[in-house]
């Protein structure tokens, strides 16, 4: 850990911002990031005010993302930020992600990284042609017994996967979405705001990501229900996809908005010819182990018997929970050492791949839904 | 409870049956019945020994059906043997039901109830016409917490019913079904004794009862996706089935013998416009209610807020669990109030109404599946 | 199981009786008794009314103890009931025990089984003279997990115990204590009705049992503080033993009955020097077991790795949950051995040596508190 | 927040400690200090070097506390750091946080604050006289479920407090314990360095001081039972107290770290005569609160329902898990807010007054089991 940290700006993520505190807390949480600069608010005294209470230089307070650029780009290679964190509203994560790597900047973006699936096919190929580092925050995949449950998989400890089932579950859309007038005034529900999907856009893809995580997985269709629950509403707020992997193994991911008072209840289970391992986002410090014949093991971080990769991400004791903030921060450590060129440690961090695959789920579950709830071919 | 006994009889169940000692046990607890006779077993030798080891008079036992029905009927209306228990092998519910039902027989049978759903629409008319009570053990929904959702939903606490999810994931089949040879010696496995399907059959099935059970939705429609894992591997072993009921609210069945180590990982939930409903079979004596921006409360059995149905399926003080065995013995003592002819309390025990609804549904998802998974309709 | 049913029956456990049913269904669940007759009530009437109900010969129903072991030993060797249930008020339990082990009857006893140490001692004598079987039902230590544990322990799976940790935590008396009336009307409270104390006498007993049943070892000796919480409230409502073993080793009972809305939070938690085994009452088909540097495993009845113990404390596969009655069956079963004169399979039902080691820790817990908190010896 | 962060110091916390990081990232996370300088290691040229990696100003690193002292007290008072916190060893926080409040800084310190009562005492006195801020970082009561427990009991929400019940069993001293050589290896068992207890002292005093800030109870006096283990370890390594407070309402601690392959243990159960809150720390975002004739209710942090204390103490949104760095990160808020001068939210970090609490606890304890466990005052 000897060093020196990475200078970080931000786009987005000013006073108003709920994610911006987030990822703030993520790269302070690891010591490897210095908050340098930023675009933090379309409102440029309120920009300023934000940086001055931060204590940043407001010299590095910009505009936009024009200035920004230019700003940066123009300072001294062992002055200038490095790396740059997307913190913008969701239509706004391509093209500023886009133009950050095409000037060379390593990128941390928020989900989704994209509306289209084209469009994060041509980040990936800028992202190769630029040799930047492109963070993805799937912040779950930061949770140490995610990371312990992806490492035993790929061990084969238990066996082939033969059946993989993901649910993300929340209901904060059901007190809006039946009065007709509400239901017209969420962000969530405007395809213009929101893209082409809400329930599976948001959260569907979470889950889906998980399943290729820990699983190595590669899904090669999709058959998927979605539910808009009004006529009036345009994007659906409930979904089940039916996924189905090489070698005939299958899948299921469901997502719900309207699973009424839900909160986060992201759930994994992956079910093997000689285990199985289940996880639960709100209860993230157990890890279930299951084997015929043998009581159901409980792991928890910071033991012995944890991988290399879980043992990375864990900073405390056994028996201390660490929560969400950890596990992004974890995200944050994973893209440090890639931005400085360490060996990439498999799984420490979600890159513009996951971007790309989750798109293309999102777009193959919409088209499935479209065409009568048929089977549809994830091309990669 | 100051009435007299149902004089009880059973055709198998014998000294090797696992499932006779459920069902006597199931009857000897509410107290309703005495075990008179039966045809026990299909070694007379041995279902004589049975009946001494039982204290049973022998001369009501008999070496086949046929005896047994011949010999009852033989008998004054006050000594014979009033209802029968069915726990013969699988493929022998139908003939021997429909048998003692046309004798005047009230019959309790196990599940499956038939092979086809024609065999149990058969059935339900020969119940109506014969005025017996037929009680299908459909054993979980004798449990006092899921008979307090079935009320609380029926009494609109969680408003409209907008989704349901229930889960039934084994692990049993696991160790045999990747052996070629193993798998080819389970009978569960083989079309001849098995019928139609393995998991959807056997516990698929369970969980459709309960949602309909629990909700009073009717399904509509289904759509599945069926996995015999191996081609030489006729019965499907895992499957998921996507549910449309009225007024378009989805449901999602999912079922599998293949969630390595899972035992009877059976749960259920229910989404409404007003709050939610989840149990789980393993953990019966809970049930979560979930309500936005309050917090979430823990039902149990045995207190004033229970419904009457729940009231009267619960036989200790909260804090001792009962288990499955008290659960089935509800269903035995809902249908005895019937068989009493008592006025019929809703939801008491299952009836061959639940039976041919679950054949349909076995059906229906059975035709899905070979049709490419399309939509299937289920007629009433 | 080809032997014989013993012919049963029961002191108390009519109508009114919560306890008898409790009773009557531990003995139907393992087929191994047949309730031949009684002297269910004190009323006369209402016993034949009672015994009607049952469906049993009313020559066996006898108006009081006096008749019934008259009529009774009256009878042939093979028609007369051979063990009889004591169900009756606390205060009942040691004279009619007494009457019944002297009258050559084997005897099942409810708890308390006498008011004070001396006359347990010498229903320990008169047991042991007239060679009957006495089985007290401290119910929970036939759950099947209960006695892995004790097993496990024997085994010396946990190494050395080093700390034994026993909770019984209810609520009931809190609605009633605060009120100088209501308080005056509990029969629980009444020194005359429930003994020498009410919370350490009627559960903390309980968890002292359940200590010395699943660990093996004997108190030595207590130390403990009582609370009545008012002074015109004469038994105890709460209270805490320090436990002191051979070997310095250290426990602790805590029992109360204002732990506001607790149900039965009877809890036991026992930690070697190799690892440790965590139980709780309302989940009892999980037993935890710890062990540096390893995963906790959650072990559950009807497993390969289950003891012989266990093994015959299980009635399904896993994974169906067994409660309170099939907990106390297994006791019922036990003694059915013991009374056919089978090899006493260690643990297999309380004995009377359970009721003396009982109620010597009551006195010394009583006597520990009054002379202000300070320890008091267990002298065997 | 508009207002600009504190200038932090921090005395030992390099390379080496292990609870520097934590401390550090409980400042980052509220965005309320800046680390500046310190004197974080014995070794001066890793302290410079340690520096250098958090990339600080090497002039505000200093070499010891003396010159610490020195050197920021030179500065301007707007350059000058204000607040300093304090991670040595145990017997250092004593004279290290005697000396920075004569010097006027405002004092973060690790637990244990002192070595005896006096002492805390002593500090409690310059505390008032220097009028600066004092911070003990009695970590667990920064959790948002513990707070809310402590503003519903004060708000009368259970009632009067009847019983109190906390537990914090630990296993990590059971693998060297038992052997000779290893105990004396160890240097929380050695007086000279941990003081006068291990485990009563370094987590039973947690225990202690959560009971009386959850309750706001004051406890009266103490009788301990504590256990060595082996006659040649000095101190504690087990211990239960029992607690005697106001009116006569009774409390236990139980504290151990023999309890084999427990991590952290730490539960909270309050009842009080109109309901309950239980409350686990390996769980830390679920509050268990139970009313008579109520299904539990399972609360959870930043809902509607969330006292102003713990809505302070949540920074995301329902069902993103929090864990042990927010919680201490709260109490680093809490006292940023006191150290601007801001009015104090009553329960906001523990304060001098929770050390001296803290510190006449365990002296008591370890008076009452040298004194053969008898009742032991704790004089305020």
């Amino acid at each position: 850990m000897s060093q020196r940290k990475i200078r970080l700006g931000m786009i987005g993520g000013g006073h108003s911002s709920f994610i911006g505190i987030v990822h703030r807390i993520a790269s302070y949480i690891g010591e490897q990031y210095t908050l340098v600069g930023g675009a933090f608010d379309t409102d440029y005294n309120r920009a300023i005010d934000f940086a001055k209470q931060l204590e940043l230089d407001p010299s590095r307070t910009y505009p936009n993302i024009d200035a920004f650029v230019a700003g940066e780009t123009a300072l001294p290679a062992d002055q200038r930020i490095e790396a740059v964190v997307v913190v913008t509203p969701n239509f706004l994560h391509y093209p500023m992600a886009k133009q950050l790597i095409q000037a060379g900047f390593h990128v941390i973006c928020e989900k989704p990284v994209t509306n289209t699936a084209a469009e994060a096919v041509e980040l990936e190929e800028l992202v190769a042609k630029h040799k930047v580092v492109f963070a993805l925050t799937h912040t779950y995949t930061g949770y140490p017994m995610v990371r312990q449950m992806k490492s035993m998989i790929a061990d084969g400890v238990i066996g082939d996967v033969q059946k993989v089932d993901a649910q993300y579950y929340q209901g904060w859309i059901n007190p809006v979405i039946h009065d007709k007038e509400k239901r017209k005034s969420v962000w969530r529900l405007d395809p213009e705001k929101a893209g082409q999907s809400c329930c599976m856009g948001d959260i569907g893809v979470h889950a889906f990501q998980m399943v290729e995580y820990t699983t190595g997985l590669k899904t090669k269709k999709v058959l998927s229900d979605l539910n808009t629950l009004y006529p009036d509403n345009a994007l659906d707020v409930d979904g089940t996809a039916l996924l189905r992997f090489e070698n005939n193994v299958r899948g299921i991911v469901r997502a719900s908005q309207i699973a009424t008072a839900e909160e986060n209840n992201f759930t994994v289970a992956v079910y093997g010819t000689k285990g199985s391992l289940k996880w639960e986002q709100e209860n993230p410090n157990y890890l279930y182990f299951l084997q015929e014949n043998e009581p159901m093991q409980v792991m928890k971080p910071g033991h012995v018997y944890a991988s290399e990769l879980a043992k990375q991400s864990t900073k405390m004791a056994p028996g201390h929970p660490e929560g969400i903030f950890d596990s992004m921060a974890n995200l944050y450590t994973g893209a440090a050492k890639a931005i400085r060129g360490e060996a990439y440690l498999e799984g420490s961090y979600p890159t513009i791949r996951d971007g790309v695959r989750g798109m293309k789920f999102i777009e193959a579950v919409l088209a499935s839904a479209k065409a009568g709830n048929t089977w549809t071919e994830i091309v990669d």
